[in-house]
């Protein structure tokens, strides 16, 4: 058999690279291979033991998705891939020729070798696998008191599901506050009090040493010696990125495992491209290695090699990550795009920032209306903005998208105190203080004096 | 009486003005010289109708705002600019000298004075004054059957909250759809269909030809002879820039009735400055004059006037109005930027759209998950991003925001196909299905066809 585009992996990245490609170039064919029977809407996970309530509403319709293009999947593993025949061996044996391959094997949990007791009945992880999901949801279902460790978005989101679910849980993050590689301390401090409103336990600074049971977890041991009696220890400890078959085929890895790629996301080897949390990311603004796992990123990936991967065009290509999360906590919208004021700190840039709490409604006596905070990281140097905080209303996550817009664009603080912006009593603060304008003028006055 | 800077207005533009200046040069005094003892909310006056039930709760705190930066207002009216002298007098006879004069007068009701009846009783506009509005919601209070003629933001936002209220509500508008000029008919059926809905009846290619009734207003007749019962009229027909004191001090005035202004908004006399309803606005795409009258755009002159007001800086200029539009209609948020599709094809460009209808969650299965439409305008020469209309949930308001953001940064389409964003499942569509991007994928591909 021989494909035009033979695609490893049918998630976000793996997806989009065909749809893209696809419209692209209508004239070749596409075909995925995917472990997965059935793929997950990842970043919903954490909503499956809430809102969502099972993995069968959150699963992605890849095979109407495909049917639209026109082309096909296979529900197999990729065993190799030989550079030289340009060939991949699926479990089968079978042998499947490419012209381009695409790598999107995606990312799996980290599992902390370390750990006392991690293969305890009952320690769980979050995984991308709807049958594990599964399982684990049946399991927890009788377990009620949950030790999460790791406070990330996946943490933190997967401790507000579980907690509406009824369940009593105790969240340990070892850095001093939640979501620490995401938010600085001013907006952490105000998540953590909210999951704290919601009576999630939150342990700060504070390492597990052992989980703790026969066969069955009963409780966790942390660094202070302390003993918490718990039926259940989720591990959110991150992801790392699934690059055996890149590596068995001699692709360069760089030093987290990812797969090196060029600003089109292809390998050292011409004819195969590498997207999604498998592939190496540089940061836009840094240039250096960037670590973030997010659909979003994903997606764009998936795009850019869709597009070149028959030709390439340097309009097309990729300038680099900019992290753009956001996520909610008790029903509001939070986000970030680029580097936090710690981040830009340690990488040595010299910067002012400007903060700014309004609402996202005017006047603010209307009903329904949320605060709207803006915080923006400024270059002293060339006025550039390097990154914002957002925390909001619904409105939160397009508003964190926009200030992507504005990083990506490479825009000074100058550009964003005479912004144009739309304004309206229901859907945004009042034009004469909107905050990301008001969040630049702080910015600006405060690199003046 | 001596002022460094004198503003003529307490509207959003005079006190932008103001609270920007100050910013910029703190040691200049401002004052400010308003007509109005309490300044409206402009832009959410229809509410006062509905959710905010009295002008009482739509008041800007203007004097709050002016302690703040430790500046003043006089309650009374400019009645004469004298340019060689530098100084304004008052009705008062007071004269005062200024050093820059920023005039912010807004803009009045149209008034068709070819409308017979015109002048009877219940016969309404929406000016941007407390004491009309107070009077009027008090007189509507037993007025039952209320046409409303002109179907503009204004007129629509009062129809919605009239009706809310319990009225019974005709708006009629002489174009063949209601926000004709703001919105391509797609999305006007969309918002045509939703306040059909409601209950309110629509008149579209019709005009009032008489308003009728002994003393106050008993119906009107159309265009087609047909009478309608009516016990109240509201003419939302526009605005009309207010000029009258600059075109008593000589300074040019465009065909519209607005004040010529340069890119640091700037009258031909350097010294005074004109921003808001009553200043020329240049359009960012078309360079040509641009009618939109909107806070949003009000705050951003006032903006650049104020830091420019002493020293100008090119990089803190002007480069043109965008209109960027939001309003709600039935609960659903609706934006737009830039040109329209009509718009685009009467100025002469060679255009493609892209459209995309998605949803505002996802998975879209999730609770309260909205549509999110978006439509691109794009120029098949260069590939710039001219425009964009958006419907959908809260969070149109910033995403109609964001592509404002595309469009100053002149923004290619190539450039919104490798967009980078943030993504979450409560907060936004799904990163592989942005509506953003699909529309833009979508625009890019029927250019090539």
């Amino acid at each position: 058999m021989k494909i035009d585009v033979l695609i490893i992996g049918s998630s976000v990245a793996g997806l989009v690279a065909a749809t893209t490609g696809k419209k692209a170039y209508p004239d070749k064919n596409f075909l995925l291979i995917s472990k997965q029977t059935k793929t997950m809407v990842t970043c919903a996970i954490p909503y499956v033991f809430g809102e969502l309530g099972s993995t069968d509403n959150n699963v992605v319709p890849v095979h109407r998705v495909l049917e639209k293009i026109n082309s096909n999947i296979i529900h197999s593993e990729v065993v190799a891939i030989n550079r030289e025949e340009k060939s991949v061996e699926i479990l089968s044996g079978t042998i499947i020729y490419y012209d381009r391959l695409v790598i999107a094997t995606g990312s799996s949990t980290i599992k902390p070798t370390w750990l006392k007791g991690r293969d305890l009945d009952n320690v769980f992880y979050v995984p991308k696998e709807k049958l594990y999901i599964d399982s684990m949801q049946e399991k927890l279902r009788n377990l009620h008191n949950i030790v999460i460790v790791g406070a990330g978005f996946i943490g933190v989101e997967m401790a507000e599901e579980l907690k509406k679910a009824g369940k009593n849980i105790t969240l340990i993050e070892k850095e001093s506050n939640i979501l620490h590689s995401a938010f600085d301390n001013n907006l952490t401090d105000v998540i953590k009090e909210i999951i704290i409103d919601e009576e999630i336990n939150v342990l700060t600074s504070t390492i597990v040493n052992e989980i703790i049971g026969d066969n069955r977890v009963e409780g966790v041991r942390l660094n202070n010696n302390q003993l918490l009696n718990a039926d259940a220890v989720i591990l959110s400890m991150g992801y790392t990125p699934n690059s055996d078959l890149a590596i068995n085929a001699g692709l360069t890895i760089r030093s987290n495992g990812s797969i090196a790629v060029d600003e089109y996301m292809r390998t050292e080897d011409k004819d195969i491209f590498a997207v999604g949390d498998c592939a190496e990311k540089r940061d836009f603004i840094t240039g250096k290695q960037n670590y973030s796992m997010l659909s979003s990123i994903a997606a764009t990936e998936g795009r850019i090699a869709g597009m070149n991967i028959f030709e390439l065009t340097s309009i097309k290509s990729f300038s680099g990550t900019i992290s753009i999360y956001s996520t909610t906590i008790g029903g509001m919208g939070i986000g970030v795009a680029g580097l936090t004021e710690r981040k830009a700190h340690q990488e040595g840039y010299k910067i002012v920032t400007g903060e700014y709490w309004g609402r996202d409604k005017h006047p603010y006596n209307l009903e329904g209306s949320n605060v709207q905070y803006v915080k923006l990281i400024v270059s002293v140097d060339s006025g550039l903005i390097l990154g914002a905080s957002v925390y909001g209303g619904q409105s939160a996550g397009e508003l964190v998208n926009m200030i992507g817009v504005v990083i990506q664009n490479r825009m000074s603080i100058n550009s964003l105190l005479t912004l144009q912006i739309g304004s309206h009593p229901l859907l945004t603060d009042s034009p004469a203080t909107y905050p990301l304008i008001m969040a630049a003028e702080r910015a600006y006055y405060s690199n003046k004096v």
